[in-house]
């Protein structure tokens, strides 16, 4: 009796458990390798972890946000060329919106760069990691390429390891996340002359640093630029933007989804870029901010705050940065945590937030610090 | 003199058009191959083209979606999971939020489907063109299988091809997209026990047809079901649902894009989720007017409708069929036209639209019909 109750069960156990695991054999090896992107969401008092920017809009402005949500027809698919928002981002930042892409998020762009042409993918290391996710979801191998000591770019060894590995695609964050420096152009222009891939220069933070990369895009048909909306105010939006030659952007466009860019995130988006001083206005704030809170971590003894660009600070630790962090988590305050063996041992990234929440990080900090 | 000028101006010409000529070579053949999904962007007065609920929510509905993007924090990122939207997703489909995976529509999903387990892909044909088009952006080989005549799936034929060429995944869209018609649930069940692939039973039109396989997946561990918010009156938000063993969605969110849903339409889609009574009663109304047009169009002269379980009806006429869609477009009626060599030879595809819609494109129909 209980041996039949065992036959019946145990097979069809055996049957569900082993195909289970037949289905993720399935899986490509390179996805099952993969961690899924890590984000931090323990509820905190100070959110300075992920480069957001830390103002609302005005009421009024996020008044004007609800009526065109109102009055979106999201019963209908969104216009699949989001041809009013690119003109407006367009205008915004001077570019041609006839050379650009949207993209869900700059994220969706990484995505579609190497969906189009494959791998080796290229990126100096350390640099955004959705290069190194995205290729690897993709099946494709990743070569990193050190950084300098002053996390400058190394252009001879990317021109060299792109040559050996046949890379096809390079990723330049400029400037760079986590290190918040902007590469210099002489070395960015000599990878773009000296190798065969295709180079992409992230400008994520362009509007942090005032200096482009976009004058070389006539010159370089090899060259595809990245902004996004998401570090100047409009993070939940999920608008990246690319700009290359109307030859890439016209291959890339079969392979991006047809409806990527949401109806409320196209309504939203046209009226924020309406409001440009506002949102000029708030990153002005935030630069004068990152010039106080760099020049106050200078001053901070066992802190050593590297140059930046960027809405972010990184600085390196003398004591131990990970208790560090955990202190500061505990006191309700999240910055990044970048502590690991290599380039970034000791170190945490802390976005530059509101004038009251980088001065409640420095006395936080201060006090950690002081104490242990 | 004018030599000179011409081999300084020249040669910079010719290596700019070289150049430009080698990116694209650089491009995988398979995207250089592709051509862009079209979308009819023609402005009518009637669209139904593109199943879309035409009803926009009621006034009131609308103003609490002005109310809740006005409220979004739009300078955070989105929350990554999307997790009170998948709940209430499953509370309004009685599913399991923890086997759920939301995407930037199913075309997210899709994508990421074939990232995670690659190719060949499988799909009978005619059927929904974006398994074939994003196969193909990710350079996987793409199989298909005809249809019997009665547009059923012939799983026989399904499952010899799946092994020849050891297909790693299967859609089936159930109902399917062209077509109109839910697969017999034993040609479904047959493949799905008789393959080593991963099945994908694409519910994109479950609401009207009120059938599901989801029992199925408990048994099925190579079963994903992909379900979206696009038919019932969300298409503008950009929510695909995938349904799948944890296991499953434990790899596919390792590849989908950490932000995929955006800020606002998480938002939207709470506000218009409440009120799904609302919604289901706009389905109602859609499944009675698509009874009334069958039954007219059975008695239209000259047009063949074929059964449907989804908000649009294939039909078959037999009169030139492009050129009874040429007449409709100029009367300011836009279908779809999927008039070309093959199954779909003289068929045009008409998406149900509010009563009035319904009744001018029959009017019309029948004037060009009677007409020619």
């Amino acid at each position: 009796m209980y041996r039949c109750i065992l036959s019946c069960i145990l097979p069809k156990m055996t049957t569900k458990t082993r195909k289970t695991k037949d289905i993720i054999g399935l899986v490509k090896p390179a996805v099952r390798g993969l961690a899924a992107y890590h984000i931090d969401e323990t509820p905190v008092r100070v959110k300075i972890d992920a480069m957001e920017n830390p103002f609302l809009l005005p009421e009024k402005i996020r008044r004007e946000i609800g009526t065109a949500a109102m009055r979106s027809l999201i019963n209908r698919y969104p216009d699949p060329s989001a041809k009013r928002l690119k003109q407006a981002i367009a205008r915004a930042w001077k570019l041609d919106a006839d050379r650009m892409l949207l993209g869900n998020g700059s994220d969706e762009l990484i995505q579609a760069i190497i969906m189009a042409f494959g791998g080796p993918v290229l990126a100096p290391a350390p640099s955004f990691v959705m290069y190194d996710i995205s290729a690897r979801a993709l099946s494709q191998k990743v070569v990193t390429v050190p950084l300098t000591n002053e996390f400058d770019l190394d252009a001879d060894a990317v021109i060299t390891s792109a040559k050996r590995t046949k890379a096809k695609v390079i990723f330049l964050a400029c400037p760079n996340n986590p290190t918040g420096n902007r590469f210099s152009p002489d070395a960015v222009r000599k990878v773009l002359e000296k190798t065969n891939a295709v180079v992409v220069i992230d400008e994520a933070y362009f509007s942090f640093s005032g200096k482009t990369f976009v004058p070389f895009l006539k010159k370089h048909p090899n060259m595809i630029i990245l902004r996004t909306l998401s570090k100047i105010g409009l993070a939940g939006l999920r608008v990246g933007v690319l700009l290359a030659s109307k030859e890439i952007i016209g291959e890339l466009n079969k392979i991006r989804l047809p409806y990527n860019i949401n109806t409320l995130s196209q309504a939203a988006g046209l009226v924020a870029l309406k409001h440009w001083r506002t949102l000029n206005a708030q990153i002005s704030l935030l630069i004068s901010e990152r010039r106080k809170l760099y020049n106050a971590l200078l001053r901070t003894p066992g802190v050593t705050p590297f140059p930046t660009e960027t809405n972010f600070i990184l600085m390196w630790i003398e004591k131990d940065a990970t208790r560090v962090f955990q202190a500061l988590r505990k006191r309700g305050i999240l910055v990044k945590n970048l502590d690991r063996p290599g380039p970034l041992k000791g170190c945490l990234r802390v976005t530059i937030g509101t004038p009251k929440e980088n001065k409640e990080f420095l006395a936080e900090l201060h006090k950690i610090i002081s104490k242990s």
